[in-house]
């Protein structure tokens, strides 16, 4: 399945990959006419027919399967509620300015980039040094700003593009801002990610579920991430001159930069040159080296919030995946230098490895999932988080993660993140006890009664703890112009909580978190492949998609330009679309072989070919094998396989094969 | 079909719907626990199902059966292209503010309040004053924003929350507007509508397509509208008091004034005043007398753009439309006070009514999709725009309107849109005639030339117009600090258009536009019915959702618990889930009669109930009607009725019919 191997290099590979699902438009970067926006692409007919496949085979599998409650809610979220979450004061990069003109790296990325280039090219580093840098890799996300400025000041690191000075880190919070209403006095932002809409609906569904644990719920829908440097999406421009194999890759900054100065001296330069050189210019998309199409700023996230008691995290249907064998990677494992492992889910959970059974039974529908897909097996795996990775609330985190020309890339989350996210949105309650008050405070009760009730929520959990542990703390009345000392049993402050038979808890959450995009993504690199055409003068490439993801099922040719064929092609075509099945009819001169070809780029499993009036051959893409169908069955044996009722095998053998 | 006859009036009927929707939780109001934000709705399990189904059905009837080409683009999209496509600057509504405490009002709206109201109450109106207030209603969309302000003035209208004076009329953009990327210097917004994605691809789309027109392209996706006053969502209150008669209504200001008030006499008033009356507070959703559910600021929609020549708008698959006949509204009858129609859609483009037959064939698809989906015939009809209601640019428009108790509501607008939107986004190409400039500017040329081409588009089409009537024009140029005289030979400008067989020409646009939401609302009221229980002692709600819509198709419930009916319960659903039919087992030990009651609340159309080993019933949800199946077919009869395959009519012949 490594079909990289005919490739020389990994970056070959997916530059052939990239190449082709930009030609036929399965990406396309986002308003490409005006040049374009870093970190945002469109999904183009076949792309966006993949996208819709994959989203409605979630939804079957998980949705359906495990009868979740789906719910749809808006992009624009208020600002209190991602304060509640977290996100508003923690949801940042840090960054840092080129001092004189302004521009914007990520702090990380910058020191990352020095200790990789002096690791690789410096060779006479002292072995102290190279364990150094290594230190710095290692710890890179732990760093506080302070020691991620004070690194980059001893190292003398300076701006990539101009080598000016560059200012001390600070946090650049990643969420697109806006304001909600005319006012301009409503902040709003766009979701970072589809969980916080369903927290804030726990009450209503858990009503809906019948006031029953546990139970899921889910959604599908768009996230959005101003991030910050790492979509470079630069704009590249590819000189090709007349012999054709010199080429020039230039950043778009660089060629403004030369437009500019061009421009100056001689404004026919380009035209000149142009005609020098039999100059060739194309704009193309670049892949930045930082996971263009896997780093964007708005993407597709599908995301599960499993709600269960914190004493019971067992699963009805565990033994259902637990026999599943699969590429796993515990903490200890990555700890100790050791490679990831095949391990049977059951045998993870009862040995402890994987917190809990709900969370292998995730783990194991979250494998079906992804390799029914498409995705190879042998290049996923379920790498649990470190201790230094994980939020300090969760009690277990796995990633599935997806080797690609990029390395082993992060697509689903699978976390236990037990009750933290229910509490951020849970009510605060502040009871004044009255009585206590009055006698305390007199006349000027009704002042203090006000003041601990507007207390927000920070302030009241400091008084909480303060009263528990030294049972008084100095309070400002602003209204009476004093601090006042508020006793223990003169307030009362609590978050609400769940009562189920009497027992007062939070429910935990196990939230499964898809990246839709990514996951798109390493499926057309685990299905691209090549192969000589025909006369071997060329390589064609195929995706070998299943018919379940594949953007369209099948392609209807008439073998010649002929209408008594081209009115067959038209009706099974229009039978097909009938019984639900996308097809695509051909009906250009072009030779069959070609045809062949270009529905193999877009990975469609079968092609109908009409050379007669009462039978056809349909084509299998991957083994170029074909039967011969009579017209009145064709539909049905398409569908059988397209549906994956029967696989091709089945058919292959139940009708007589043909050979052009 | 007119389920609200029982009601004794639209509010009653509306009241019972949403009531409805509400409780089983088709709609949330966003962030309801954070007290909501007006205008943004979340759909809950059973409404994010019907939207669902509502959009794969789309799928199935527009983009696979017209072979359209999907694409999916962000909704975040830069200044750059709203800007071109004219809503940076005309995507407004003229707002007034209130003063003194800065609240924002359309000024349309309190216009129209105040006509409407005066002509409502004021009972000593002469017939001249009359006829004005008539007709500002009837021009209030075309005013000006100095007409709307003197007569805001004239009236002595002021802001109707404090009474105090309003400011004159201005312009507020209805966009969100936001920043991409850290730097804060590329403004961006949210998208008011997914077409122009469309519109920026289409040179790549028409590649595509073989560089062939006409076709099609299509997208469903968010978009945003910030909405000034229209989604007054106002949380009310809801008092119950004990003896269950008295409610009283109060809108969130009011009961926030009144606590506040309460809260500096007596802070316990309202816990003393509980306990007094068994006080029952409930916050509710008030749907607003401006159209709650149907005018949202965050909403999806679905987009065709036909791209078509503009010299031949036939259409190879009219004739499989033109013999459907419909409520029609054409221009004419609307002037002439007359009311709609039926007219087959042949005959209106024969006779010129429509403009033409590409535009006739969506009207008829259109006309098919919504009635599939449940849409009363009688209550749609297709309105044509007036003279001043459409663009200058579009060629014909035509609403799909559907009647709910709010009226008419434009829920898909079908347009001829000529070649606006292609023009909008061509590349502007400036070329400046070195030898003429040499000539006339000598040394200066350089500076002439570059202060040519960076010409804005507006100032280099105001520029082409004065010399090509004209014939020269005075030109700044800054580098020069002066003005010059440009000659008609020394520029040409021109904007890219298409060529094909040496015509040059750009494509027309004809576009059907569904707001989704609106037409699932409208859908929801033409669906809802009571009728009495079997008792008679209350009135159940119905949903009478054809299968295609149903949020679930089928329920599975044991007749009694008991371990083994359970069972083959579960066997059924897992078989039904695995033949991808939604369904839900109910095996709480509630009475038979109230689980039907249940599900028919949510218009699941059939329930299997266990009552045997070896064979089940299924009940029809409309009819109540129930046959007796065996065990091993239930599966496969549930599938040909909700697949559509067989009608309940079909199967009820087929099988014994079974009386509880």
């Amino acid at each position: 399945m490594e079909a990289a191997a005919e490739f020389p290099n990994k970056e070959a590979f997916r530059q052939a990959v990239v190449n082709t699902l930009e030609r036929r438009l399965f990406y396309i970067p986002s308003f490409k006419i005006y040049r374009g926006v870093a970190g945002l692409y469109d999904y183009g007919p076949p792309g966006c027919a993949v996208k819709s496949n994959v989203l409605a085979f979630w939804r079957q599998h998980f949705v359906l399967e495990e009868n979740m409650l789906e719910v749809d809610c808006p992009c624009v979220t208020p600002e209190v509620v991602l304060k509640a979450s977290g996100h508003v004061d923690k949801f940042t990069d840090l960054m840092v300015k080129d001092e004189k003109t302004g521009t914007c790296y990520r702090a990380d990325h910058l020191l990352k980039d020095f200790c990789k280039d002096k690791l690789e090219k410096d060779t006479n580093l002292a072995a102290e040094k190279i364990a150094e840098l290594k230190h710095i890799l290692a710890v890179l996300d732990n760093l506080s700003p302070e020691e991620l400025g004070a690194k980059i000041k001893e190292y003398g690191i300076t701006a990539p593009d101009t080598k000016n000075p560059l200012s001390a880190p600070y946090p650049f919070n990643l969420m697109f801002q806006t304001s909600i209403g005319p006012s301009g006095l409503s902040p709003g932002y766009m979701r970072p990610e589809t969980a916080q809409g369903i927290f804030v609906n726990f009450k209503d569904l858990y009503y809906y579920n019948g006031n029953k644990l546990p139970f899921a719920a889910a959604q599908i829908g768009q996230a959005f991430r101003n991030e910050v440097s790492n979509p470079s999406l630069t704009t590249i421009w590819l000189f090709a001159f007349q012999d054709g194999h010199v080429w020039l890759l230039v950043s778009v900054e660089v060629v403004v930069f030369l437009l500019l100065l061009i421009s100056i001296f001689e404004v026919t330069f380009t035209l000149s040159r142009k005609k020098e050189y039999g100059l060739n210019m194309k704009e193309k998309l670049q892949i930045s080296p930082r996971q263009g199409l896997l780093r964007v700023r708005e993407f597709t996230l599908a995301e599960i919030e499993h709600f269960v008691d914190p004493d019971d995290k067992s699963h009805p249907k565990f033994s259902e995946v637990a026999k599943l064998e699969f590429l796993m990677f515990p903490r200890e494992d990555q700890v100790s230098g050791k490679s990831a492992r095949r391990i049977a889910i059951g045998e993870a959970v009862s040995q402890g490895i994987v917190n809990n059974a709900t969370l292998g039974f995730f783990i194991g529908r979250v494998y079906l999932f992804l390799t029914h897909l498409g995705i190879d097996k042998e290049r996923l795996r379920f790498r649990q988080h470190l201790a230094n990775e994980m939020a300090h609330y969760a009690a277990d985190c796995w990633d599935a993660e997806i080797e690609c020309s990029y390395g082993w890339i992060e697509c689903v989350g699978i976390a236990d993140r037990s009750a933290y996210d229910l509490r951020a949105h849970t009510k605060l309650v502040i009871a004044p006890v009255k009585k206590e008050l009055g006698l305390a405070f007199k006349g000027n009760q009704k002042m203090v009664v006000e003041a601990l009730e507007a207390m927000e929520e920070k302030e009241a959990m400091e008084m909480k703890a303060t009263l528990e542990s030294k049972g008084e703390t100095e309070f400002r009345v602003c209204t009476l112009g004093k601090d006042v000392i508020i006793k223990k049993n003169m307030v009362t402050i609590s978050k609400e909580t769940k009562k189920e038979h009497q027992r007062v808890f939070t429910p935990s959450v196990i939230e499964p978190s898809f990246g839709i995009g990514r996951i798109i993504y390493c499926l057309y690199e685990h299905s691209f492949y090549t192969r000589a055409s025909k006369d071997g003068d060329e390589q064609l490439n195929v995706f070998r998609f299943p018919p379940l993801v594949a953007p369209i099922k099948c392609t209807v040719f008439p073998l010649v330009q002929n209408q008594k064929y081209e009115e067959v092609a038209k009706h099974i075509a229009k039978s097909l679309t009938a019984a639900g099945i996308s097809c695509k009819i051909d009906i250009t001169g072009t030779s069959i072989g070609k045809r062949y070809a270009r529905t193999d780029e877009l990975g469609v499993p079968l092609a109908i070919t009409v050379d007669s009036a009462s039978s056809v051959t349909i084509r299998e893409r991957d083994s170029k094998q074909q039967i011969r169908v009579s017209i009145e069955e064709v539909a049905s044996v398409v569908k059988e396989v397209t549906d994956g009722l029967s696989t091709w095998g089945d058919v292959l053998w139940k009708y007589p094969t043909h050979s052009s």
